[in-house]
């Protein structure tokens, strides 16, 4: 069912959703309040957008020009018209595409910021996965993975651009392994717990292309109140 | 100048130290209550033990050999004579060497767990550092390195050894890539922050080898009050 939401707090702006597919979560709230946007940043690319959270988001926060590409029609259609929707298409562009695609569009280091919130889980040769459903291809790396996604920006961003993921905390070790193999060096990196006694399990992390080695571990972000709400520290997220 | 102390909250331990050397720290403390120690448990290793604190911990905790290895001769006298003080010279045994020696004295893959509270900062060639110093020794990586431990580690350890590595967050990435290197793969992380809205200023690293990919981040420990004492949290490492 295609329904129109308001994104959370963000008063102003409505995304399209389809309930058949997925909603957007905490994630896509967290990644645009976590990144350093200055008067600078002039072009962002956010990989597998979805229904465009990332991209409606970081529309309240910058001028700068932002592009989103999808893979899947259906949901790229869905940003689409959230796009309009929003009266946003000046700052926002809409890609139905695949990842490698980008490097044929866009002239190699012409990003200043790369967001992304992947497929979290990996794919082992004996999953039993429906490879077209689009949850799977949204919350598995069929279609896109953390090598192609930095791969993909060690080539886009420009000299000591940014990218910023959001992620699973148990697969820290591939991204960071996999971002220095592609001189993304993690300069930030933050953990969401659900509660203060509980394991992480949302991680955001910055790197900068060619960044210096060094990262500091933010202090940690508490998402629940024991009543189930969300803590004060998301809430201001959602402002 | 040289004093016993008592080893903070584990009353009946003794500990000699040099003030003009340095003094056990809350590292030393908190990695021996990290590490995963069980009935299997037969023989630690600790690289680098300084004054033998993290030995002298791990005696209350199991009763497996412990071997502890200093460089530094004059710090190795220090941990030789708290080992007596304590009545501990069955269960623990001071090396005076080299990190490189260990192959030679002890078969491959003989240790349950390795533990190492390292040198922390990085020495560039511009560093100008007494390179003879004892506090240059203990907290540089003159003589001791990341790279060191793993290869150790990696040799010493047995199939689905772990080795537990206590350290400062800044780096993580040089951390985590150098164990995915030597096959030590991270399975529980731990950051201590100082108060609740700083950056964390210690990590807790357990890696097992030959693991399978996979890590938790656990809960963050917040280790001070703002009247400046240690939270209830950490003064249960002290129990």
């Amino acid at each position: 069912m295609e329904v129109i939401n308001y994104l959370l707090g963000y008063k102003n702006l409505k995304i399209y959703q389809n309930t058949d597919m997925f909603n957007f979560s905490l994630d896509s709230v967290l990644l645009p309040g976590f990144i350093k946007i200055n008067k600078n940043t002039k072009k962002i690319l956010d990989i597998g957008t979805g229904n465009a959270p990332i991209p409606l988001i970081l529309s309240t926060k910058t001028n700068a020009q932002i592009i989103g590409i999808e893979i899947q029609k259906e949901v790229y259609d869905l940003a689409q018209k959230t796009i309009k929707l929003n009266n946003l298409e000046k700052q926002i562009t809409i890609m139905n595409g695949d990842i490698n695609e980008l490097k044929a569009t866009f002239p190699i280091n012409s990003f200043d910021i790369i967001t992304c919130n992947p497929p979290f889980f990996k794919v082992s040769e004996n999953s039993n996965l429906n490879k077209n459903d689009y949850k799977t291809i949204a919350r598995h790396e069929v279609k896109l993975n953390i090598d192609q996604i930095c791969m993909t920006a060690k080539t886009l961003l420009k000299n000591g651009g940014i990218i910023g993921l959001v992620h699973r905390p148990e697969r820290l070790t591939d991204i960071i392994k996999t971002m220095r193999n592609y001189n993304l060096e993690p300069k930030k990196i933050q953990f969401v717990h659900p509660r203060p006694d509980e394991n992480a399990n949302i991680v955001l992390i910055e790197s900068v292309l060619n960044g210096k080695p060094g990262v500091k571990i933010l202090p940690p972000l508490i998402s629940h109140q024991a009543n189930g709400e969300y803590t004060d520290q998301i809430k201001k997220y959602f402002e």
